[in-house]
């Protein structure tokens, strides 16, 4: 695979997967303290990272789970469910997010507690942290790992999520998994990439459980990293006004889940099926996981997703628009 | 102004507010009746229009209100907060949007009942709601005054809005001084048009009790009735990620508040000023309501917004793109 250090990769996702007892520790000592609530902050990816993890959580559980945009968070704080009673977690690989750091000093500031994740135990954000794992590698399905790792762990101390332990025992293939996904999507990759990094406006969907890593990608990979023009739309919200600028010539892609909300998404695909020649849809059905139960399936289907696109095809993006990944003309260039 | 009857403009929005009394009964009937909850159901439009609503009422109350979109709710049904003791609100101008059939269909199921708006009492939805208010002309600051009627006579029964009475009062000004704004953005509407309406793509960016009114004329005006290709991102969210595309020629309209979060929207446009020759900032703070009070202006705000670019600025749009607004290839052409 082009860019792909297998070695590497694996040698990364047994040191993410190697944080789980340090994560189960974390989990189980907020549990042992309390809370009344959760709020997670986030925002751009990582906020996009969060929000499967907290779709999931809700699924399980009746506890109030806040997902807030720290931007937004510092400006409105809403002091009726942001208190010393609440559980907020957080995370920034480089510890350094503007709006993240500010959130979370304006927790402690309230004197509420804050844990999370970043890079390792020197980063800014670390330095504000009371509870910390570190998250050595930052890619998506690394966080989206360790994330569910937390949020499912807290709901079995809860007696909640029951399976936690058949469920943690069975991440330690998924990076094996999620490898040999990766070689089977990787033609699919280049020649999506062939036929679409240089279209002047590309459509994504998703849904559900798979609705932040549509937004991901569109966002933080291709606008940000590809400089390319980019509308993003969830599968229920797709019917009320972009399906006018399908045609047959325009680029559609959508991401197909595997939970309850797969309905809407087959609806965009048949209406997509007639309208236009540049479907592309990636369905992560299609792609078996070994090793793991089909009952945690849909909490993988972000990471099986993150792989195909976050990281495969953004790799083909750049092998055909020849524009560097790594470079930002203003993200984190300067103040701003 | 183009395409505007001012005799036709003010008799129904004095129709609109003329509907004050009958949805004071509503509130108060529902008052009476008692609730747990406030359950708001809409997609798309509706959705949007819902929106600033639904955050000026949490500003004011502790009340769980929660913002539902059709389609989803319809699939996963959160039996946790969707209970009988539940008010649940909705609103279809058309009576016929299928999502919300649906989604109201399955409340009356469930044995809950439904307050909504819609054309008139012989709508489909007319004939599942059991409550009802006819909202006869259905465009933008129409629905925007009636659900915020509703909502704030709610709140003032709770005693968390005490000052109804005063804002209902001052409604009663609202569309002489909408006619007025709409008449001092009009040569502005006419050149933004002349520039912009051709672009091939154009971000828009947008915050707060704004965001509903930009993500609205962005996918439901821009996309569906002109087939402009857009992109809509928060004024928090634009950092992470989309302000990579903004360049010299690429053209952003900022929609500006005037609530806590103006803040995001000026930084935002200091940004934009400096790297794009294409900025579009409308700013609701610009424009005078004579008769209404400062403390109700951030309410009024999606109110002048729509009237500016929902209303105004589409009608220069379809002017300089020939393009009807009333055309559509797909929306509601047929079963999809």
């Amino acid at each position: 695979m082009r860019n792909f250090d297998v070695e590497k990769y694996l040698s990364e996702g047994a040191a993410a997967y190697g944080k789980r007892s340090d994560i189960e520790a974390m989990a189980d000592t907020l549990t042992k303290r309390g809370y009344q609530n959760i709020v997670v902050i986030g925002i751009g990816g990582t906020w996009a990272e969060w929000a499967p993890v907290v779709q999931v959580m809700r699924h399980y559980t009746d506890l109030p789970i806040y997902l807030e945009n720290a931007a937004e968070l510092c400006i409105r704080t809403d002091k009726r469910f942001l208190t010393k009673e609440s559980l907020v977690i957080t995370a920034s690989a480089s510890g350094d997010t503007k709006e993240i750091l500010a959130a979370v000093k304006m927790c402690k500031e309230m004197g509420i507690e804050v844990a999370g994740f970043t890079k390792h135990t020197e980063t800014l954000l670390a330095k504000e942290l009371d509870h910390i794992v570190a998250n050595p590698c930052g890619d998506c399905e690394g966080s989206y790992l360790m994330f569910f790792l937390l949020g499912l762990r807290l709901l079995f101390q809860r007696g909640e999520f029951p399976n936690y332990i058949k469920f943690a025992d069975q991440m330690a293939g998924l990076y094996q998994n999620l490898l040999r996904i990766r070689e089977e999507f990787e033609p699919k990759a280049a020649a999506i990439a062939k036929s679409y990094a240089k279209e002047p406006y590309s459509i994504f969907v998703g849904s559900g459980t798979l609705w932040g890593e549509t937004f991901l990608f569109s966002m933080c990979i291709l606008e940000e990293m590809q400089w390319v023009r980019t509308k993003s739309v969830t599968s229920a919200d797709f019917f009320h006004g972009t399906l006018e600028l399908v045609e047959k010539d325009v680029p559609v892609f959508l991401f197909k889940g595997e939970d309850e909300y797969r309905e809407l998404d087959e609806r965009v695909e048949r209406f997509c099926r007639e309208f236009t020649e540049k479907l592309t849809v990636i369905d992560t059905k299609d792609y078996i996981l070994e090793g793991i139960d089909d009952e945690f399936r849909v909490i993988c289907s972000p990471m099986i997703l993150t792989s195909l696109v976050t990281e495969r095809l953004a790799a083909h993006y750049e092998l055909t628009t020849g524009h560097s990944l790594k470079f930002r003309r203003y993200y984190r260039q300067f103040e701003y």
